[in-house]
């Protein structure tokens, strides 16, 4: 295996996390065909766009949930399929929530609309429910030409920026929203990216400074990257949960500000990769800090429908900022993240999502129109997917009962797979995992021997790189290292989803555990 | 009515093509709602986020297909609902390429596929054609968990890539396409901005210099502004029915030379708005240049279906490059981009497009799949849409008459529409229109007099904007002005789509007619 690891490192593929991206000399020369005889003689050319020559904002950037690991894991499936023999017959992809991929059958009454929609001739259908029905009609004629074809306005159709803003009211217990503050967006990365992207100025020690969780997301590190600014670290504290503390975060900011200006603060809740659902105290500490401090609050909520524990309840900020009352409200700056991808629905293919700004410069109102325009609008069936999450059928609809039962059932079943997950974990020895409060993963941290630190580091590995890419090599389970998201020096983690059916992820979950033992051992 | 144009900028909305988003003092203390009473004191605060504070470059973000004009149009559609009297009953959006908004009907073979892929419960019914559901089995075996809710690979969808690289072949004669090579992309937009973001580099004179067309369509200067390149303008021909020429190019690029470090060219054919179709031997020329002067090439392509002159023919930039021997083909590089949203199905509101990338550095490959990794992937609604376009309905299959009927109908029609627009505008005295050979907009020059042109400048305008924000409140048609696009100077135009049906089309041009002749008039 060690040989395994040595070829890797051979063919440029997994030094650390920065694998077959990094920056390497220019092999143009190398790749230029011969002249063919015959042809007038030109001197093969150097290519005009190579690593050197890029862009080295883009250069810098990573991206582990796609990274060296799942690169790798595509190699195997196709050695699979070319008949070479493996401790294993299948690769199983843990290190991204996908979970319609995992075989979580889509809501029907979701892809009942959604069809309807596409194709209307079926409205005349006797196989489609009336609700339904009603739907995909309110949703077309907000359409232009009552047609899913055409493009929207840049922030959204109409309704459904409408459906949203009732939506988040009743979720937050009638605090009230406001449809002009709604954004549809291709997915809640593009809602993040984008308002990033208009916060981020300055330069030299007044460059903008954006807070991030360690561990984190790590679209997060990755938009920084590509726009240049300030990534500021704040830990979460993995021996309280993962909970965010306050005075970290204070630290955090003072440290920041002897080299940047630290003006946004992202927190992911509940946490990806971590899984804590942050208390209605902690969050009102935040939005605290983000008025002495000046810091406009970007709230990644997209995992609010996967709350686990029995004694976690999700609170938006949007409403703990209401309930701290108008000199919160009304100047906190704030924009909070929801997406089809996550929840019980799962519908990542449609890149449905909406950002929320809450106290937005009305001026900055009409940049981010005009920033969206330029992209013309968020897929139109991706909005639609949005529309039905946030107006699911009501009580009394015929639809209504098959959509609860659905829907409780995935919910339950990941209920069910959170605490599996961390049960099992907690039974090997040399892993530790923390509950899964909510969203949809685990984050166990490792506890490595040395000698296996040394080997990784002797092949050019993060530590838990190098353990993740044996883990995949041995067992064909595809986790994401947690180097990828960040965590504190000497400490290694891997996140793994839990989206694979019960019995399989029981069968993972063995497998993880007989390779640590092993690993252990070999190591020890 | 200047009192109108007046009333526009008195309320900040219309000054030039800058409009509502320029910037001003912050608003933020005149904002700020009043301390309510019995609460504890806390000075309303500045916002962390204002004009003065966003990201520079986004701020200096133009994009005039949605700009200040449609805003106007939205406002004006509103007070016709609310029962305000106009000289005109509804306002007819000619400013973007929206065909189905237009009312053109989707393509029914297309819709099929994408309900079935949909809610694949409907592969049973009787009532779908049996190539059609052979499509949709294809591309949901191909989807995770064979659903278009799960994510794709970040490049795509493999057999969709596969093929859009068998389009490709076929559609230039034979010329080989590799899959690998093809990138699905959230329409065209998506992929020119994410290649034009590895592209740009350096600063001071290496900062990397960018050609573009003048009239352009706005996204290249939008995207431009966002990531800091230097816009470098080559101007095409109107007196040669807007011809690209080469000897403009290579003054553009001499110039360029001393101030920046020019290694883009981005050309548009068939031409927006401009609406000509390149010539084999303009193609030629260009690539030739490319090669001399070391340019990357990007080839926007999206109307290679829209092409109307009997004597004009498309002609891809891979193709020609093949053509011109392996010298070329092996070393100039090329990214060209396709969409679903043009064409003859106008399918803009599922976001589908691909980039197709020729001699691109091996390490480059990476950086880009790496670079689309961290927006997870195109809507996957949008490939299968993607997928039809390019795998349509074949001789011998059921669909394959309705199809050819629903295609030629819709592109025969535009091209009658070309025509009649061409001749109606050259019917009306100061107003000359080149032949629209292809795409979809008319783009005629307006001769004003000086008066007019003294009145927009009175009013902080330019004088094509005040025209057609003119047009637009006394007719309720929605034209982009020429200013949004770029255009020589003291040369005054307007975009107009084709897209209204014929006998709403006439009526239109009647009226442009009918206004240009009464301006004439009052400016005389």
């Amino acid at each position: 295996m060690q040989r395994a690891a040595a070829a890797w490192v051979r063919r440029g593929c997994c030094p650390g996390t920065r694998g077959p991206w990094r920056r390497g000399r220019s092999s143009a020369a190398a790749e230029a065909p011969a002249v063919l005889p015959g042809r007038p003689e030109r001197a093969p050319r150097e290519r005009i766009l190579t690593p050197e020559s890029m862009n080295p904002r883009v250069r810098a950037v990573e991206y582990a949930v796609r990274g060296p690991i799942v690169l790798k894991a595509g190699e195997i499936e196709l050695e699979l399929q070319r008949g070479i023999k493996k401790p294993f017959t299948e690769v199983i992809r843990a290190n991204i929530g996908d979970a319609q991929a995992m075989g979580q059958q889509p809501i029907t009454f979701l892809r009942q609309v959604m069809a309807l929609c596409t194709y209307p001739n079926l409205l005349d259908s006797p196989s489609f429910p009336e609700d339904a029905k009603t739907r995909a009609r309110r949703i077309l004629q907000a359409c232009g030409g009552n047609s899913l074809g055409s493009y929207s306005a840049s922030q959204g159709v109409n309704c459904i920026r409408e459906d949203v803003a009732a939506y988040i009211a009743r979720r937050d217990g009638g605090v009230p929203a406001d449809p002009d503050n709604i954004y549809l967006t291709t997915g809640a990365s593009d809602g993040i990216t984008t308002i990033l992207k208009i916060l981020v100025s300055g330069g030299g020690k007044s460059r903008t400074g954006v807070l991030i969780p360690i561990p984190q997301y790590p679209l997060y590190s990755a938009v920084l990257s590509e726009l240049g600014a300030v990534q500021v670290n704040y830990y979460l504290d993995e021996d309280n949960c993962w909970a965010l503390d306050v005075q970290e975060l204070r630290r955090a900011v003072r440290e920041a500000k002897e080299h940047c200006d630290p003006k946004v603060l992202c927190i992911i809740n509940p946490g990806n990769p971590t899984g804590q659902v942050q208390s209605r105290k902690c969050i009102e500490d935040v939005i605290h800090l983000a008025w002495e401090e000046k810091l406009f609050l970007l709230a990644d909520e997209v995992y609010q429908d996967n709350v686990y524990s029995a004694d976690c309840t999700f609170h938006s900020f949007k409403k703990v900022l209401w309930e701290l009352g108008p000199e919160y409200s009304s100047n906190v700056e704030l924009a909070s993240f929801h997406s089809t991808s996550k929840g019980y629905m799962g519908e990542c293919g449609y890149r449905g999502g909406y950002m929320e700004v809450v106290n937005l410069h009305p001026e900055i109102k009409g940049q981010l129109v005009k920033l969206l325009s330029v992209r013309l609008c968020p897929p139109v069936s991706g909005q639609a997917a949005m529309d039905i999450v946030v107006n699911p059928p009501r009580p009394g609809e015929e639809s209504f009962a098959q959509f609860v039962r659905e829907k409780e059932a995935v919910l339950s079943n990941l209920a069910e797979k959170a605490k599996l997950t961390e049960d099992l974990f907690n039974q090997v020895p040399g892993i530790r995992c923390n509950p899964l409060q909510g969203a949809m993963y685990a984050f166990p941290r490792l506890f490595l021997p040395p000698r296996a630190v040394e080997a990784a580091q002797a092949h050019g590995m993060a530590p838990d790189m190098f353990y993740c890419m044996r883990l995949l090599e041995e067992t064909g389970i595809c986790v994401v290292p947690g180097s990828g998201f960040g965590q504190r020096e000497g400490t290694y983690h891997f996140r793994m989803t839990i989206l694979p059916p019960v019995e399989k992820l029981k069968t993972v979950l063995q497998r993880v555990k007989d390779f640590h033992v092993q690993f252990l051992q070999e190591f020890a």
